[in-house]
């Protein structure tokens, strides 16, 4: 498998995947026919979202063509050089993905080697399941499975900080809670500006900050970014 | 009806349902048979939020019994004298309140003058349904809707701050989102330390902070404590 997992797109004053175009360049260097899946779009069209990523693409010398545009979207899959899924709202993402029939077919095409990129909510639905998202459920999922591309569950924008004064819980706590209702599951705290990258049974981690790993039952595990993170797979 | 809906349980910094105590004691005072509903406790045994809230309501002159210790708990809920609903996550309550067949009960409960105080997820579900939480998906619902006791959706612990240098959606974008998928639907963002009391058709507000209201297609609307909270029952 070749994936490439990214906790967001955009750093604060930043332009628009920006700390991760090398990686995406190079991870893509070559393809030709990328579809993109833009089905995380809600407040604006995926017209406008397959336009944003084409623009930032060419920089790369790359281009994408959304898979809403396809007649048939699971044949688009099946043809294509590589995927990117873009984030936004993790829920109308998988929303999408089970109304098109499009987890069987994305999970055994990136199982059988197209490369597979995602930020945020695209990283997100690598995992087994959606549920580990920070978005707030503006539609029904239709199923909370999602590719199951790894066996962990990413938490993109993970965040040590909380505002100060509020009262809610800190993403720490949420992800506690999650383990503590799935017992069996592993949760990787993404942090900004981070990002996996998966090669056959190797892990590759790109970023300043260290990795948050929670697994239930135990305190959580800072993994620095020079560590062995190939362990990931075997959960 | 008689409604108390309060965004959250605790300021940072302060005990346990402090703000609001002089509130939940008159909206309580002289009710004997108050049913407690715990569900949103994940990662502390229902048992033990009883326990809590019983210390906390017993400097009101006020006890309440879990409603996980009844053995038929819609009869429960029907011979109830208030019901209560504790914060925590949400996913958790709403599970619960469908596997136990609680909904409808306690709606129809509600509606015919049994009084109802809710406080964080307690809040969100005495909307139409539970898509404004901002809580992590750790279980399955069982669907989204809820008791549907105000025509609007709550966002509880709403805030306007975002954590500095964080890329991830502010609340106001995630509850456009929200609005952009769920057009009909309006959404009032009680900030923390805020409560709506509802008696009857009267809608009477307690807080410091403005209520921030969000109806699709329109710039949010500030809306200040000494105005008339009325209209909002008639969405």
């Amino acid at each position: 498998m070749h994936l490439l997992l990214i906790s967001n797109s955009t750093m604060a004053g930043e332009p628009f995947l920006e700390y991760s175009k090398d990686e995406i360049a190079r991870f893509l260097s070559g393809r030709q026919n990328i579809v993109f899946i833009p089905y995380a779009a809600v407040t604006f069209s995926f017209d406008d979202f397959e336009a944003k990523v084409n623009r930032r693409f060419r920089d790369f010398g790359l281009s994408v063509k959304s898979i809403h545009r396809f007649e048939n979207q699971v044949e688009a899959v099946e043809t294509a050089d590589a995927i990117v899924v873009g984030g936004g709202n993790t829920w109308n993402l998988v929303r999408h993905l089970h109304q098109n029939g499009l987890i069987e077919p994305v999970r055994r095409c990136v199982k059988a080697g197209t490369p597979y990129v995602g930020w945020s909510a695209g990283a997100n639905v690598a995992c087994p399941t959606m549920q580990t998202t920070n978005d707030m459920p503006v539609v029904d999922p239709l199923g909370f499975d999602t590719f199951g591309l790894v066996p962990f569950q990413i938490n993109p924008h993970y965040t040590d900080r909380q505002i100060e004064g509020h009262g809610g819980e800190t993403r720490e706590e949420r992800i506690l809670e999650y383990l503590a209702a799935n017992p069996k599951s592993t949760v990787v705290g993404l942090r900004e500006g981070c990002m996996l990258n998966v090669e056959g049974g190797h892990v590759r981690y790109v970023g300043k900050n260290n990795l948050r790993l929670f697994i239930n039952g135990r305190q959580p595990i800072e993994i620095e970014p020079d560590e062995d993170f190939d362990f990931l797979l075997k959960f």
